[in-house]
């Protein structure tokens, strides 16, 4: 019933989707990768395509894309791919891992992403082609804007709004109402307790280190 | 065969609670509150009232409350109100979302509130009215006082130990056997590696912020 | 068909670990410990041995060992254990609670521990002996040494690589494609953003306190 998948890219991230998409018995019919497959025994048996242009092959009515293009702050060939191919007519499926958590009263646009273990609760809306990724929070009434990477372990409290193409990174946490405008980098393991302006690097303190004698 | 429940608040914490409520097919027969309650489809069909009164239309013997008044730092109001409506009589209702984990081994007073993905560990205790909030983990032996709120993504190491009305904020950290006295606010990040006194205020360094050029 | 565990500890860790192989209804034969076992209802009904040397009282190849030692940051003593007792011939079991969330693509070596809500994603590999605590993150391709402890809440991003006996303390976070030398202590929640050397020590700024007025 569900309509066969064709992945594009070939890395860690493409991994991690395969890796759920396989436990729901979704059919690959092939991955798109101009560069050599991750090792993984994830990616055994799926054919490999080495062109984007190879998409054409497959009728925009009898498959759906993966954006497989892993998230990378201040690249935005992620998004680049998801444009692309809806401006020409392709649709993207959203992959949703069964070992997320998210409450029949939130929102996912097309081709969203939800890891293992991400959480997204009461009336938050996931913009399109977002990642929410592994342990990931998501508060009651988030807003989150398209082409977002919510990193592994990062948590938004309650009514966070995040514009478009907003990077969170591993294990920040942003408290409550707060706004993060369009283009900001999170860094990993940030504190953000106040609104954020457009195209901003927000970076904590770095840890101090010594030698054990 | 378990009772009716009336909540009381409707505002973000109450749209949490109800969101649990309703996957596990409970009967709720009101929502009492003196605001407007929040935009959201998951209030939808249910009757509101607007007078902590009203709540004496109901009988102590026919129905439980659930106490949806909102955890914030500094205010007791949620405190009140499981104050002064169980001197009157009236029992609260523990709310336990499905999708936490909690050991069979921990133990819950009346009206602790559990949400999506938290943890709690082997012989942890949690007081009454306290709320464990989404993705919080709560380690082995932990002792949570009354009135505490674990905001979400908020890590206890095993064995810490807090009074009444601690609030511990969102990705906050405390390592094990720590022990926090009462009315402490822990900010969001902050990490805990050594006792805190009552009435503390403890807060992470902030985030430093540059614009991209 | 699974063999009876003999239990090495008494400790908070040992209970968790119990906990979870009660829900299991695996055959525990009895509890190893120099010290009296932590007051605890899980270890209720358990057989207490109390010298290392009683192990010998049970064949090699009809019970499996579990490591039931605390992990300590500067202390190898779980370490030894798990050495000791495999030179002479004894098999440990790896404990993995049915809340956790493996990918069927990572692997876990010998004695590994993996508590209730952490994470391992695609590709993963976990040392022998080493714990992956509760609500803890491995990201897709992590490499994890043995006798390496993953506290509560931390999260590894992908691809980082960790070598023997490093600990990752509760809350820390790690950037993806990080090498962790042996020896390493990331304290509480660390933020690393750069390969670790050797034997060091990382820490991260306290948070700062002030008495609520």
């Amino acid at each position: 019933m569900s309509k066969s998948l064709l992945i594009i890219g070939g890395g860690g991230h493409a991994s991690v989707l395969i890796d759920i998409l396989r436990q729901q018995k979704r059919e690959i019919v092939g991955i798109v990768s101009p560069q050599a497959v991750a090792e993984s025994n994830v990616f055994e048996g799926i054919n490999v395509f080495l062109k984007d242009e190879d998409v054409f092959e497959f009728d925009k009515s009898s498959i759906k894309l993966v954006n497989g293009i892993g998230p990378m702050p201040k690249n935005d060939l992620r998004a680049i791919i998801f444009s692309k191919f809806k401006a020409i007519g392709y649709e993207f499926e959203t992959v949703v891992s069964d070992n997320s958590i998210i409450s029949l009263y939130a929102n996912l646009e097309e081709g969203v992403q939800v890891l293992p273990g991400a959480i997204i609760q009461t009336d938050a809306l996931i913009g399109a082609n977002s990642i929410i990724n592994s342990g990931a929070i998501i508060e009651h009434g988030c807003i989150i804007g398209r082409n977002n990477h919510i990193a592994p372990g990062a948590t938004l409290s309650g009514q966070v709004h995040t514009r478009e193409s907003v990077h969170v990174g591993t294990g920040a946490s942003v408290i409550q109402n707060i706004n993060i405008e369009r283009d900001v980098v999170i860094g990993a393991g940030a504190i953000i307790t106040s609104d954020v302006e457009p195209r901003t690097i927000c970076y904590p303190a770095r840890a101090v280190r010594k030698v054990i004698k």
